[in-house]
């Protein structure tokens, strides 16, 4: 499915030394569920495994998400995302999905994330979270206690 | 959630004429399934959504997907998208699909598509899908017969 | 798929008169979402179908779920269900979900529900709902208001 | 959420020593999309947990469900299942699937699984799956090989 090059400039394999050097794996398991008709796993399971990566980041920073949204009625939302898929997964695949961060300013936070089985990229995708108010879904600063966590 | 301004030239909301100037709608209803417990729309849920418009659009060509994969081992696949979350839309909110064919050359074809809550945008996306042998996985030409259904 | 015969007693296709005759028909699309790498609907899919199915039976009654959350702090959560697959369906199938009030008593309601396609089954289920306090999550009495909505 | 007593007779909890006394356990963690705007787990995300718990149980007995698809034809399917949702949960929660096989006789084999969170019953279901022909998808009996790894 490589049916056209990558550009590299908007997706960096490689994250800059300013941008959190540190990648973070998470193994996941294709099972029957993320899978279609077209034999392979279905496009928008991928976005399911990068967002349990994301959660899996943040709860390896010490970022509780569920404290957060009922003590602090802060909650992450995804607000864009440019997605390669680059190779078909199937049923029984062992995938890991790795994460870093990019840059994180105001309400929002972006990561460089990539889905791989072995030495195969799957998928590749740049993803802007923010911070919101759960009230009013309005964006709302970072509290220092969780931007020190992704220091 | 409007935390940062669309990138109008990634994601033009009007197509020139030459890329279909025809926009085709498709309605879809929020159900508990579609939904998290941060009490708006799952964010993977719109990709489902938007497929559900990509696969009516086809439909409502004449494009028989079932068809072309059992009987020319043709089948579709995603490869490319960019998605901005630009509202959130919550349980039981009517929502339309609103889907335009970009440019169609060899293998591949795009997509404008956006996801409205009356005059409200609640997502737009701009979707690079492929045609792929069925069993290979590689990209395949789209045949004279599908692309007639296109223009 | 019919390994076994349905037992009658335990799946009433055809509903007593004291338990609301009216079958209510709501129609379903199977999208790529739906299917798995077997090339069938994925199992667990025609929950997601019945639900839409018992949502749109609430809403042709008149009951607003997200009212009832948001000013009664009531909700509705299925708590058993026996389920057959009867036949497979597929990719584009166009299928109807039937539904029809079994019993409504104290806190909790019974449905018998059926996914046909034309003339054969392939989905029969006899779901038990209940009323639930939103934020303690126990069993709360249905209110009057509802209960003669489902008359 | 336990509405109603659990009928003991239907949903034993202690397999019968001829029918698989080991039970199996799977953790599974519950995420953003396992979970509706209802602020708890769908009750269809179950189906999928209890769906991964056989899947790994398989996986366990050297049954490798890709490859005999792929080079006998035969899959597997769920017919029926009766399951109780008993306790709702959350975000985050880490929960176990326990699996147990029943009986097993021609073409169709029993399950009888927990899903549990800590001492906590969350969910019990009793399934049938049966092996099927990959392509016609009637019942075919268990192949001798398949059978002794559930011995």
């Amino acid at each position: 499915m490589p049916v056209h090059p990558p550009q590299p400039s908007a997706m960096p394999t490689e994250p800059t030394p300013q941008h959190a050097p540190r990648e973070h794996a998470f193994p996941v398991r294709v099972y029957w569920e993320d899978t279609d008709a077209g034999g392979i796993v279905y496009h928008a399971s991928y976005l399911r495994f990068l967002e349990r990566g994301r959660s899996e980041w943040l709860r390896a920073r010490g970022v509780d998400q569920a404290g957060l949204r009922e003590r602090e009625r802060l909650q992450f939302a995804v607000v864009d995302m440019h997605i390669e898929w680059r190779r078909a997964a199937r049923y029984d695949d062992a995938l890991v999905v790795l994460t870093a961060l990019g840059e994180a300013r105001g309400a929002r936070f972006d990561f460089e994330q990539r889905i791989v089985r072995g030495a195969e990229l799957i998928v590749a995708a740049t993803v802007r979270a923010a911070a919101l108010d759960a009230d009013s879904l309005k964006p709302r600063r970072l509290p220092p206690h969780v931007t020190q966590c992704f220091a």
